[in-house]
């Protein structure tokens, strides 16, 4: 075993091979117009690229099985047995370890781009290859996961894959959903191989599991801006969201004055600014504020704004963080309405938690890249993803690879080979690792 | 004739009989649920009230004529001659007087008012029956007219009938405009007795008119607020309309950070708030600036906004107001784009210009207002009217009556009988001394 961890060691992934693996899943939904992706889930492409994926998979000798919620697991054996450094032995926990799962996405948004969740995926392939022709042998059963739906959805359920393995997701969630064009979810789902009759199947337990580990591109500029190349996630994102309308009064746009005008969209300019201004100034720097959304009515040119709505969005890695700006918005906001003469009413949309990720994954993939020679950085992931929910089930961790200019959900998404090559490096390395530190 | 001409300065409007035309009218069209009137042009609604109209003016033996736009006229024959201190006597003139006009319109917007242009037809249809019943000979001929479509409508065209009159609409204007539900507005011209194949027959001549006078409802609070019963129009707005897009960059609301956004929302906020503090600080009351009309691009929750468009609308009596405006604006919005790394694009809609009211005309109605005994206040129209149109062609003028709060377009408009009597006594009066004062 000592000479296996060893040669172990030197294990690395093959970034030819990995290139040619993305420029292979990215015919799979290609729009050629804008040279972006059309791969949203539950569609012909995307369940194309799952056919493509389980035979990538099936290639490597793995027992593929797609569970209810049509999520893809590839499972390799694991050895059994303790780690070398453990002293106690218990022949029950020879027969029992825990898998060490890894994975990520295959679905896109609407025209997305190449990297955002296959990515994580063809990384998890690699790993698996990059074992598979060494012979190496693991401890812990390895599993690799494709998540269904990770993406926001014409059904309106993202992360639709992780949250029925977390058993967030329950069967009840899925009756009667449709998509625009009316399409049933729980028709959508078979045809992907799920079964919504048995939809609550896909939970997993959390002694089945030992750890997850996930790659992502980040999304981001602040590797990039860096020039550090392995993103080493400390938790992932709360998001809350909150619909905002602000009621004003109606009224003709020549006849009345100035001053006897209570215009909602006017009113709701001053509060979007100092929404703004709160954000900006929070001393956090991955505190985000954004309101995306906003509808004015009447809408009409001649016509004052009587009523504005829009969402207001704050992101923080801690609760206490999306409470201050928040609040500070709070007080600003009511003067405001106030001194106009309108009213406002709030309605809570999304509260979700932040998730810290798991110290000790982080620790030892950070052990890792400085063992590869890479330098890391410790950030907090301002989106969401299927390791939120993994997160509530076992130790769970990601790493971050490099944007280009930040973009992402674009035709213009792209990352680096070397840093998709690294991150790959110490993703293999992190989850030989985690087989010889974890024992269960 | 001076005997008749002192009998007939003691002429008023029976207030009652005004008051009870105005429930007559305001059944056709009733929204029984809001208490509003439905009445949008070529309606069944709509067509009936011309009915009734048609029938009241018939029974005061007028010669009832339907022009090709649909606009009904009725004429009151007049004796010709010349008035008794004008010295100079021509023989051709004495059957050449052109002829004195007035009304307003009867159509209404969705929901609207029972007093916004059905209140000028009323007061005219009043004028003329005080005249028959106390069997008045006036030297012009007198006309009363109803304009049709006078409201924005379904169809895309406002001030439809007074634009005929006066020459600015054309049959090439009307050929293939339908409304929602797919109809031709040729058809719908046609069943409200209109001729769209010599559309433009509906045209006046300015030698056929000497003069036109509309009542109509203030639609704000400034005779109201300083408790004068009858407003001098000077001048009909000018109304100036942009299309302002601000384009931004989308991005994930999550991964960007604060100081990496180009928020086109955010930018077009502070562009909207510094459009309402120039507007406010102009010094003329009669400036107003409005943008009722906005749209969001992508707008989802979670994309930063990409494309803000609004529709940025100007309005004063001068067309120097107007530049002033638009000129302090754009001052302000260019380094507004320029700090947040926005562009932004213009587009002009409509540069509609201010259009004074005749100045003899105003004092004519102003020494009337006096000799009756009524306060008045020379203002600005901030609305568009058919007035605007005919003021063209001949002299025009325009008499307000307060609007209680100031509202329109709407079931809660309303004014007072007692002011609604004294402009249609003004009315009555200055039509009389426009018969004694006009030669030609």
């Amino acid at each position: 075993m000592p000479n296996q961890e060893q040669q172990s060691s030197k294990l690395r992934i093959n970034a030819s091979r990995l290139q040619s693996n993305i420029r292979e899943l990215a015919i799979f939904g290609l729009n050629q117009a804008t040279g972006g992706l059309d791969r949203t889930t539950f569609t012909p492409a995307e369940l194309a690229a799952r056919e493509w994926l389980k035979a990538e998979l099936l290639r490597l000798n793995l027992a593929v099985r797609v569970d209810a919620a049509a999520n893809i697991w590839a499972v390799r054996s694991g050895a059994g047995g303790r780690s070398p450094d453990v002293s106690a032995v218990s022949d029950r926990s020879v027969a029992c370890l825990a898998a060490i799962a890894f994975g990520s996405h295959i679905d896109t948004v609407p025209n997305g781009g190449k990297y955002d969740g296959a990515l994580g995926v063809l990384l998890a392939l690699e790993v698996m290859t990059v074992l598979e022709e060494n012979k190496v042998v693991t401890r812990h059963p390895l599993e690799l996961v494709s998540f269904s739906a990770e993406e926001p959805n014409p059904f309106g359920l993202s992360t639709f894959g992780s949250r029925a393995v977390a058993g967030k997701l329950k069967a009840k969630d899925l009756a009667g959903v449709r998509n625009d064009q009316g399409e049933l979810l729980t028709e959508a789902l078979r045809l992907a191989g799920g079964d919504p009759e048995q939809f609550e199947a896909a939970r997993r337990k959390p002694e089945e599991l030992a750890a997850f580990l996930e790659v992502h591109i980040e999304q981001g500029k602040r590797l990039l801006d860096r020039d550090i190349p392995v993103g080493l996630v400390t938790a992932i994102t709360g998001i809350y969201r909150e619909e905002i309308t602000v009621l004003g009064e109606a009224n003709h746009a020549g006849t009345t004055l100035m001053g006897d005008r209570k215009d909602a969209l006017m009113g709701a300019s001053e509060m979007l600014l100092a929404f703004e201004t709160v954000c900006r100034n929070h001393p956090a720097d991955e505190v985000v504020g954004t309101i995306g959304r906003i509808s004015n009515e009447p809408n009409a040119a001649n016509i004052i704004p009587e009523k504005v709505t829009f969402h207001l969005e704050i992101r923080g890695e801690q609760r206490a963080q999306i409470r201050e700006v928040l609040g500070d918005w709070g007080k600003l906001a009511l003067p405001i309405a106030e001194r106009r003469g309108l009213r406002l009413e709030r309605r809570l949309i999304l509260d979700q938690s932040p998730e810290p990720l798991d110290s000790l994954v982080i620790s030892l993939c950070e052990g890792q890249a400085e063992k590869l020679g890479y330098s890391s950085l410790r950030l907090g992931s301002m989106a969401g993803h299927d390791a939120t929910h993994m997160a509530s089930l076992t130790r769970a961790g990601m790493l971050f690879v490099p944007s280009l200019d930040g973009k992402s959900h674009c035709p213009e998404e792209e990352s680096r080979i070397e840093d998709m090559e690294k991150a790959g490096n110490v993703l293999l390395q992190s989850i030989l690792a985690l087989d010889q530190e974890l024992n269960h």
